[in-house]
Formats: C-alpha cells, sequence, structure tokens
C-alpha cells in the first residue's frame, strides 16, 4: 500500500512510518516540524539524541534498502499544498498523527491554546476537506485520545466509541439510539480531539469517507524493533514537564535521582500502552477499515490502566527513588476508576506488552546512558490549567527534593 | 449595561445593537465586514439597500441622540488585537453573532468549506481564550442552531440543551448522567456550531465563565422597531440561494412571481422565530445570566415549526404564485418531524410573533418595493452538499418556471 503518515517525526509517528516500510509499503512522512520548533521554544530537547528527519530516512534506507519519503508540509496552514500533494500521490491510507498533542503545553497560556485549536482543528478539517475534493477513497485513520472522556467517567466501563441510549418519543414509546460516547474533555488539547470526532461522524455520514479513530491511551517505552537497527533511527524521548507523559517521566526521574513527582493524591486512573503496541495496533487498524458508508470505526487503543500514585510507587521500588506528592496543576477529579474495553484489538490479534516484563529496566537504563542530557530545571510541570491553581505550583527542583524526604 | 455586539453589522446583529441601545445600554459593535465581502464575491445584494455601517451608526446617532460604536476587528485572524479591545473597553455583556452562517456557503467548495470551519471555530474559540486571559467576567451570549440536531431527532421533543442518560456501571447500577443532548449536525455550517457547544462546555467547566447559548431557529422578518426608525435604518434582507433563508425566500418568490422552489418533497420540518421576538429573546437572555461554575444555559429560540411545503402553500396561496418541487440539493431526511421546547423563554415573558398577523404581507410589500433590485439567477440554491447531488441541481430559472406549471 501507499501510506501518508502525517507527522511521521513525531514520538508515534516515527517507529509506525518504520513499522510500516518494514512491512513493505510505499511510506510518505509528511510532517512540519513543529514539535522540533517547540523543543526550541521550551528550551528542551528529547533526552535521546535525535537525528534530523532527513538523515533518519537516509539511514534507514542504508540500514533495509527502503525508502521513506519526507515532505514539508504544514497541514493546517498550507490546505492549497496539501490537497495537491494529495492529489499527485493519491495514497490507499492515511495515518493522521499531525496535531499537538501535550495537555500541559494547550494549558500554558492564551497563545498555546489559542495556536493548539487553530492547528489541530484545521489540520484535520484540512484534511477531510482535501480527500472530498481531490476524491481519493483512502482509509483514514486519526489518532485520538482516552482523555475525550475526561469528567464523563461515571465507574462504567468506557465502550468503544459509542453508547445506545434511550430516548422517550412524543407519542411515548421509548426509542433507542446510537451516539458517539458524551466526552467532557479537561484541557485544551483533549478538547481539540473531542471536536475532531465531530468533524469525522459529518464526513463520514455526508461524503462516504471510510475513518478509523483510535482512542489512544498513554503512550510508554521508546524503542520498537525497528528503531533498534541503528543508533541514529533511535526514537524521540520527552522527559520534560509539558510533553513528558507519566509513566516515562517516573522512569527518567528514578533514573537521575530526582524524585518521582505525583500531582495531588495520585489518585487518577490513567490507561496505557506500550509503542510497539501502539504501532501494531496500526498496522491492525488499516487491516480492518469500516466501508463508505459505515459509522467512523472507533478503537480504545489501549492495554491496561494504573493509579498513577501505584505505578510511582512500583518505580520507585524497581528503580529506586522517593515519590513527592505536589499540588495538582490540573483541574480534574482527584481521584476516579477507569476501566476501557479493548475487545477489538485483542480479537484483531493484539498481544498485549504489559509492564512487568523487563522493558521498565530497558527504559531506565535509556534514561542513565543520556542523563547527561537532561536538564533538571525542565522536569517539573509548571503549566497550570487556571490563574489559582497557577499559585500553587512550585518550580524548584530542590524544594521539591525536600519535600519528598521530609 | 456595557454591551460588545460581535457580528453587530449583521442580519440578526444590527437589529439587536439598535434594540439594545434603544434600551439605554452602551453598545460597541465589532465586525470584520466580511458579510458585506461575501455579497461581493457572490455578486448579489441586499434586497433592502443598506447603508455603510459607519452612516448606519451615524443616522440612529441622529435620530435617537444615542451613540453605536463601530469596531472594524476580524476575531478569529486578530486575536491580540481582540484581546487588547477587552481589556480596553471591559464590557458586562457580550453578544457573539460573528460566525460564517449560511449552510448551503459552507457546502460551496472545498474553500468554503475551509473558511467556514476556520473563521467559526477560531472566532468562538479566540473569544473564549481572550476572556480567560483579561478575566473579564462578561456574560457572553452565543447564537447557536436548532440545526445541530440534524438526523438525530428521532420524534422526541428536543429538550433546552441537555439530556439525562442512564449508564450502566462496572457493578451493575444504572447511574443517570447528563450530557449535551447529542448533535448530528447535516452541513459544515451546522458541525461549526457543534463544536463550538464543546468549546463552551470547556471554557464554562474549567474557568466558570458564564454563556448562555441561543439555539436558533430561523428567522424571518426584517424590521423591528428600531430598524423602522428611519429609512437608512433599514436592516438587511437576504434572498440569494445561499443566503436566503426558507420562509423569507418563499415571501420575496411570491412578490416577483418566482415559483416558490420547494427541495424534494418540503416534508422537513423547521423551526422559527420572528426577528423582532429574536432581538427580544437576547435582551430576555441577558437578564438570565448564569452563574460562575454553572454549566452553559441552553434556550431553544424558537416559536413554532412548520413543514417547508406547507409554508409554501401558505404563501403560494396568500400572496399568489406557483410551487416547484426541484431535486434537494443537500443530504438530509426527506420528512421529519420536530418538535421543540422552549419553555424557558415564555417563562421568562416572551410573547410569540406568530405566522398569521399580518407580517407576511408586510414583507411581501417590502420585496415588491425593491423587487428592481433582485437579480433572478441568484434566486435558486445551487450549493449542493455532495457530487452526486450537484449533478442533479438545475440553475436555469425558465427551466423552474416550465418544471412549476407542468
Ligand atoms: N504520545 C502519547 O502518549 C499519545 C497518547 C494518546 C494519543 N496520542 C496522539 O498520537 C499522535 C502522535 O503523538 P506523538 O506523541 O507522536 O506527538 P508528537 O508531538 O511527537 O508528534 C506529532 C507530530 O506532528 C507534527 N505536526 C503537528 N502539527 C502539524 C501540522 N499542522 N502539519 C504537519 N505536521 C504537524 C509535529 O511536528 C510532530 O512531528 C497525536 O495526535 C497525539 O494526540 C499520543
Ligand atoms: N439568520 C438566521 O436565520 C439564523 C438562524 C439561527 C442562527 N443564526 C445565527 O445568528 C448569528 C447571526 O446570523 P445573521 O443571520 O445575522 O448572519 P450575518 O451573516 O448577517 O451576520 C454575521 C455577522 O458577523 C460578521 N462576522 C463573521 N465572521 C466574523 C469575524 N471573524 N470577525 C468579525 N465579524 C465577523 C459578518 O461580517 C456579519 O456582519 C449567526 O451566528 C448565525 O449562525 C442565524
Amino acid at each position: 500500500m501507499r501510506i501518508a503518515v502525517l507527522g511521521g517525526d513525531g514520538f508515534v509517528g516515527w517507529p509506525t512510518s518504520l513499522h510500516l516500510s518494514d512491512l513493505g509499503h510505499e511510506v510518505h512522512i509528511i510532517d512540519n516540524l513543529s514539535r522540533r520548533w517547540i523543543d526550541a521554544e521550551l528550551g528542551v530537547q528529547s533526552l535521546t539524541p535525535m537525528d534530523s528527519i532527513q538523515e533518519r530516512c537516509r539511514i534507514w534506507h542504508e540500514v533495509t534498502g527502503r525508502k521513506l519519503h519526507f515532505h514539508l508540509l504544514d497541514i493546517a496552514q498550507e490546505y492549497e499544498r496539501l490537497r495537491g500533494w494529495l492529489s499527485e500521490t493519491r495514497p490507499d491510507a492515511i495515518i493522521h498523527f499531525a496535531e499537538q498533542r501535550a495537555a500541559p503545553y494547550s494549558m500554558k497560556t492564551d497563545r498555546h491554546k489559542v495556536y493548539t485549536v487553530n492547528n489541530n482543528v484545521n489540520a484535520t478539517h484540512n484534511l477531510l476537506a482535501a480527500l472530498v475534493e481531490t476524491g481519493i477513497d483512502a482509509h483514514l485513520i486519526h489518532l485520538g485520545t482516552m482523555g475525550v472522556y475526561g469528567y464523563s467517567t461515571v465507574g462504567a466501563a468506557i465502550p468503544e466509541g459509542y453508547l445506545e441510549v434511550g430516548i422517550e418519543t412524543m407519542d411515548g414509546r421509548n426509542v433507542s439510539q446510537e451516539i458517539l460516547y458524551p466526552t467532557r474533555p479537561g484541557s485544551v488539547y483533549h478538547m481539540t480531539k473531542s471536536l475532531d470526532q465531530i468533524l469525522f461522524q459529518f464526513y463520514a455520514q455526508n461524503d462516504g469517507l471510510r475513518i478509523t479513530d483510535l482512542h489512544q491511551g498513554i503512550v510508554w517505552g521508546t524503542h520498537t524493533d525497528q528503531t533498534r537497527r541503528h543508533p541514529q533511527l533511535i526514537n524521540r524521548f520527552d522527559y520534560d514537564g509539558d510533553y513528558g507523559t507519566v509513566l516515562n517521566r517516573f522512569l527518567i526521574q528514578a533514573a537521575i535521582g530526582y524524585p518521582l513527582t505525583v500531582h495531588g493524591t495520585g489518585g487518577q486512573t490513567r490507561a496505557f500502552i506500550h509503542i510497539k503496541d501502539s504501532v501494531r495496533c496500526v498496522e491492525l487498524a488499516l487491516g480492518d477499515a469500516p466501508k463508505a458508508g459505515e459509522r467512523v470505526k472507533i478503537f480504545n487503543q489501549m492495554t491496561e490502566t494504573h493509579r498513577v500514585r501505584d505505578l510511582a510507587e512500583m518505580v520507585a521500588q524497581r528503580a529506586g527513588g522517593s515519590v513527592a506528592y505536589l499540588p495538582n496543576p490540573r483541574k480534574e477529579a482527584a481521584e476516579n476508576d477507569l476501566v476501557v474495553r479493548n475487545e477489538q484489538f485483542l480479537a484483531l490479534g493484539l498481544e498485549p506488552t504489559t509492564l512487568a516484563e523487563g522493558l521498565l529496566d530497558e527504559i531506565v537504563e535509556v534514561a542513565r546512558k543520556f542523563a547527561h542530557r537532561i536538564d533538571r530545571k525542565r522536569v517539573p510541570a509548571v503549566s497550570a490549567w487556571t490563574r489559582e491553581l497557577a499559585k500553587l505550583v512550585d518550580t524548584d527542583p530542590e524544594r521539591t527534593r525536600l519535600r519528598s524526604v521530609s
């Protein structure tokens, strides 16, 4: 297949591109490299030394003989070029990773909120409008998030995308209707994914676009079978307070002797998936496209759930380190349960990679190896959801150390 | 009160501005005049001769002694200027009309789709981000539409914004949860209003913004008590296939002896409200603001529903003319029932202006008076929802005439 990977220079997009190329597909990476610019803006860098995308593509070709095509293109800002590229290349499938993906970054300032909404909504909508206009019947696979449900989880298992509700009609009957599972996103970033869902619903219904939306949990890990093949194929690894996600962040904190920072009581339960499973899920979804006219296919792309404080205690025990409980800069329920259905991927053959398999040690190793590249001041999460919460945020690593000792 | 009317140069925004000014409020109109530019793009004009906004404000001052302040500002594209203006002016309330509002225009080409999403989502989101950033606790009143529900009406009365659904929990209990009434918009325009709802839900919840969303029916009529006070205060009146909405369009067609064009079987039921009631509803909503921390207040702003073909027959009988049944360029259910709750506005004192009150004649009169300004070629609706539907659209007024005779 000819596959376009939008956002293919990113943390999940890069190993996905390699995985699909390895399977023999013709892979085209489209990226505006905004994520590298954001590293520059924040004054941080990937824990792992990351070559330019052009260089990484060259190495992949050297190592495997396979070609990766890279196109510098902003899909949110350059509609005409996107449409032109699509009608020239006519991909069979499109994997869409190209969005600003950090909740804390999306809540930093008004500028970051405005950027995130503008970038993400236009990225997704431009793509949909261009597919309709060019008449290309590609299977579109989008990366969404479990986080869209946010506040709306009530101790029920989250089904894969849809909910049957009973509605009482005028003449007293009770009609059952299928609706998108109600969302109640907790950050501007998560909100944009909730907006995406409505865009998909419309274009599937009006234009018969074939769309799969993968509601992904937090991705952890760093290596896949392909990124391991050469040191310069190594994946990016975010550790900073904005882009570093919870499990990976704990592992790095443990590796460098920084207290594991838990927000609030750590009572939030989150869904997780290893990067190896994430790329495999995309492969499985590719083989299971909806037909034109069908509703959007929604998968929950996760393999396990954990309570944040349990994770912290587990990592602290295994890899060493202490746990520091800090005020939560996010506005969210202090404690929540989360049960997620993922039967669809299991039925398609996914074999989950779970936490207990030595992979934790592997990451701590990576972190130790590149520990000299870490700026400790960038580890704390400083983006607060509201002005009141901002007052609670303490950015001094030294005080964090003391707190965890006391 | 100091009130900002965003989109105050438009069909509903202008009479609302006059009404609020007349009540003694300090009114600031913000508009980028994009609607006037779209008239130029489409090569059409308001049926009624409309002066520049500056001239209209000058006349209002002359007639009433009251000042209207006009600011040329694009709220979707000029975030910094919007924020600056807000923090200088610090309005007590903001009425937000500033969106691209025609469903047919939003479906014309990919460029129009992209424009509509970009303009409407950024307009609303910029406003929300700027309110949080400036810390202005203004009551935000937004004009939404009944059309967000689209396909999702199932013979049940549409409640005012929310629905209680039962969700089965893991431990077998059935928990009731309140959700936004599920939407299933039928055009890109309607889709943007569904996106707006999610933006509002988030900012009310995260930042305590006080928001009222008015889900309005199709507005008909043209004069209000204030626009009547001087010929140059006359409201705009759209008759073209993109912006002319159904009842007003029938009345114009009747006035100029053009067949009343009904799409499909005309079996769609729509909700309506007269322009006089529309401006009154805004006044009522202003007096009934939600408190910080409360959910978004949603009103159904309509007074009656009618089936399109019944309306056509009624107008044809009253004002003369024939009815032509044309293929429907929209993708929608051929027949639908629509029952809408509007108890909230009735409880606040709204006294509905209904169809039977001689107002139809008034509009036919306006149409006859300015009939020489009508370009008959612009009357048919030519924007089609999909490529297949586009093949059915016939834009020749002569053939329409023959068809209605045969
Ligand atoms: N990493 C996770 O834990 C996780 C969890 C759930 C969902 N997701 C989703 O998966 C996707 C990929 O996540 P990631 O961790 O790889 O993020 P990332 O930031 O590392 O990668 C995103 C890539 O998209 C590019 N991009 C952004 N906007 C673009 C635009 N307008 N035009 C072209 N390219 C653009 C960026 O430059 C970057 O290379 C995202 O949509 C994210 O929301 C990620
Ligand atoms: N007219 C109806 O029947 C109807 C029905 C339901 C809901 N509504 C809603 O009511 C609102 C007003 O409708 P209308 O009929 O008066 O439409 P309109 O097009 O006549 O007025 C909208 C005004 O907003 C301005 N505008 C648009 N984008 C802007 C931007 N980015 N910055 C600044 N100004 C901008 C336009 O120039 C125009 O003057 C719309 O939001 C519409 O969706 C209208």
